[in-house]
């Protein structure tokens, strides 16, 4: 095969998947420790984090009507868009309408639908550090230029807006904002995403609200969708049913484009948003048609619950790691599934930086966190809290003897002992 | 938005279901006729087209189990790769391994994998013409340069291969077969797909075989998969459940590197595969649990039923295209669900092309046919023919009338008498 098929290069960024199987390969199966994960954000493999039985009964109603097991139109089918403009508007100061709305792929497809849209030669787009990395995938695959810009740690994870000034230049074409955030845990203020509306604003570029954790916010700030501030600038609002209704492999999410004075919106931008589902096509017509009853008969009681589940188990994660000397957590988590924390490896005698830490974590204890590095941050790990509380307490307690096997100091002795004495660095 | 977001330009090729929808505004509701389409490849729209109980149950029993509600791994689940691997190996002469599959969003995200890991700087790939315009579009997001060889109307739609020859140089990586055909309704002999692949092999260059309408051969040809000469040259096969299992909304689909020599699977293709993966994802990991059962379970009564109602409405469609003048089938379909058609539009008054005929078919007759020009021949339409028995002919019996109002002659005349007058032209 000279013919050159030899030669395709794989694009050499990282994914949060791809890292977390090679943890999980590295697991040593003769140690004959039940693995615990606590790397990726599905929440379903622990029992406690179930969907509701109205969601399901309402696919297999569909399913089981035998009306949609045919071709969705390509953007979704009419009552799924309907549907989910009227969800979202209710938490909107204007009325979006089932033609804002387009059915994708679980928020991973609406990550790659909002980037190929906005795709031009030379465009821009700016996203947070630490992130989430399919955006950068995403933007390797149209030839998009990534600009980062920091999320401050001491000031509860907020976009550093001097630093979005000095990134924007004529060329730079969107601001991404997760928001509750990924992988920070955090939730935004309403003046602060004021703040980020208004840069936009000033910049005249877009706001894409990553909205995939929506309403799962339990501390002291509410979740305010970006798209309130959709008269100001437009915002293309992403999300799923992936992590509220707790149903991440139904791939079922969506793009709104919350725009209601019409600044992004035009033939041309609609144009494109189609004929890129007419390529890619979107989830399965059954599930598309289950959305209906899905969004108007989930109980309230339903969210509460999981709420007050991640309350629970974020308090958890977040006292379990003061514990752990190596581990700084600069904010409390306040929604999403996940939480920073950040490494500090000149109290390790054997661990270089966080990929290290995690590999021999998984190697020893059976325990997966995610490095830092594959979401931008070196020598920071990111812990998902969404998992079953006495998982996540062992979980952690086997971190801390793994730290105590792995410190300078012998245990027992006070922690502030070697971690000031530069001896061992 | 001076800021660049205006100038988003749209790709300009034409999509098949892009047309259609174009072609369904342009019904004329006055009219009050059924509105009968017989342009997408979508059976279930007819009751006649009805998947099995079993395909169904199958669904739901997976999606009740709540074991499925999670993310699946990216290359999707092992057990649906394992019983894939072995129903595509029934008819092969080697064993495809599980490892050797992965599960896609319907066929359609099978040509975007297939094209994006055969995607190289200067890379071009050869594609029937007439073909499947999903290629084409692949092929421009990729920037992978697309060269059209023909498919030879009076020779069964055969390749021709002095083209595919002529076309190749030292950037060619590929070659598209299609086979059952679409759009012609055609099923390759044993003989000429050993030839395309001796081509292939002559050339360096491997086979991309999509074969969603595998098994879906009711005339005198069986349906042999081109993984039969795996051994020759490498293919990779694509397929899906939507056709054959008569489930297209289900976006269940796959991609089968068969190569038992291991020429073009090594580990960088692979891990170029699954790189795409962990960006894109797959179909509802519920969808994939149920597909080792569907494989198991579906009976082989259910497929007959559906091959002899292609047949049958085959039959009728190739029957009534012979009374309508401005048509002529160059071979009866023997699988597939549609046809190829040539439209002699100088029989016609006030026609100019395809275009202008499926347009005007729409509004006055309520009747939908694709537009050869859509998958690359112009003045000729598809016809699908996967349809109701009494709504194909009523479809067809319309279509008449609209020539007849719109030929030339007057009705009653012979319709030898205007077709040879050059007067007209
Ligand atoms: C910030 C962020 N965006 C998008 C996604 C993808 O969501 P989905 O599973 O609905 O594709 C995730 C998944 O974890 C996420 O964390
Ligand atoms: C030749 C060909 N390839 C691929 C596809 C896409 O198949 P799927 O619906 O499984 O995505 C079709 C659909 O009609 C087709 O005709």
């Amino acid at each position: 095969m000279e013919n050159g098929m030899m030669n395709i290069e794989a694009p050499t960024n990282v994914t949060i998947k791809g890292i977390l199987g090679t943890l999980m390969a590295n697991i040593d199966e003769e140690k004959n420790k039940r693995v615990i994960s606590l790397g990726m954000g599905d929440p379903t493999a622990y029992s406690c984090f179930t969907t509701n039985t109205v969601v399901q009964d309402s696919v297999v109603q569909t399913l089981e009507s035998q009306k949609f097991n045919g071709y969705s139109p390509t953007v979704g089918l009419l009552q799924t868009r309907r549907a989910i403009s009227e969800y979202l508007s209710i938490n909107l100061p204007y009325k979006l309408l089932e033609d804002d709305v387009y059915i994708t792929a679980g928020c991973t497809q609406a990550i790659e639908v909002a980037i190929s849209i906005l795709a031009r030669p030379k465009a821009n787009i700016l996203v947070p550090k630490p992130g989430f990395p399919i955006y950068e995938l995403c933007a390797a695959f149209r030839n998009v230029e990534i600009r980062h810009f920091d999320l401050l740690p001491d000031k509860g994870w907020e976009v550093d807006l001097e630093v979005v000034d000095a990134l924007t230049d004529q060329n730079t074409v969107a601001i991404v904002i997760i928001n509750p955030g990924n992988p920070c845990g955090n939730v935004y203020s309403y003046q602060h995403l004021k703040k980020i509306a208004e840069t936009a604003k000033k910049h005249k570029i877009l706001v894409v609200a990553d909205e995939v954790y929506g309403h799962l916010a339990f501390g002291e700030n509410p979740f305010v969708p970006m798209g309130v501030f959709g008269s100001m600038v437009p915002v293309l609002t992403l999300g799923s049913l992936s992590k509220r209704w707790l149903v991440p492999g139904w791939r079922l999410g969506w793009l709104a484009i919350s725009d209601p004075n019409g600044i992004f919106k035009n033939m041309k931008t609609v144009d494109r948003i189609k004929k890129y589902f007419d390529i890619c096509g979107g989830p399965a017509t059954f599930i598309q048609a289950a959305v209906p009853r899905i969004l108007e008969d989930t109980k309230e009681t339903f969210f509460t619950k999981t709420l007050c589940l991640l309350k629970q188990t974020s308090d958890i994660c977040f006292k379990k790691i003061k514990e752990i000397p190596c581990f700084t957590c600069p904010q409390k988590p306040q929604g999403a599934m996940a939480v920073m924390v950040k490494l500090n490896v000149s109290l390790l005698k054997d661990i270089s930086d966080d990929i290290d830490f995690c590999f021999k974590l998984a190697k020893e204890e059976s325990v997966i966190l995610l490095p830092g590095l594959t979401v931008g941050l070196k020598n920071w790990v990111r812990i998902t809290f969404a998992a079953e509380p006495s998982s996540l307490e062992e979980a952690l307690d086997r971190i801390k003897s793994f730290y105590q096997r792995h410190s300078h100091q012998q245990k027992g002795q006070p922690s502030q002992y070697n971690s000031n004495n530069t001896i061992f660095l």
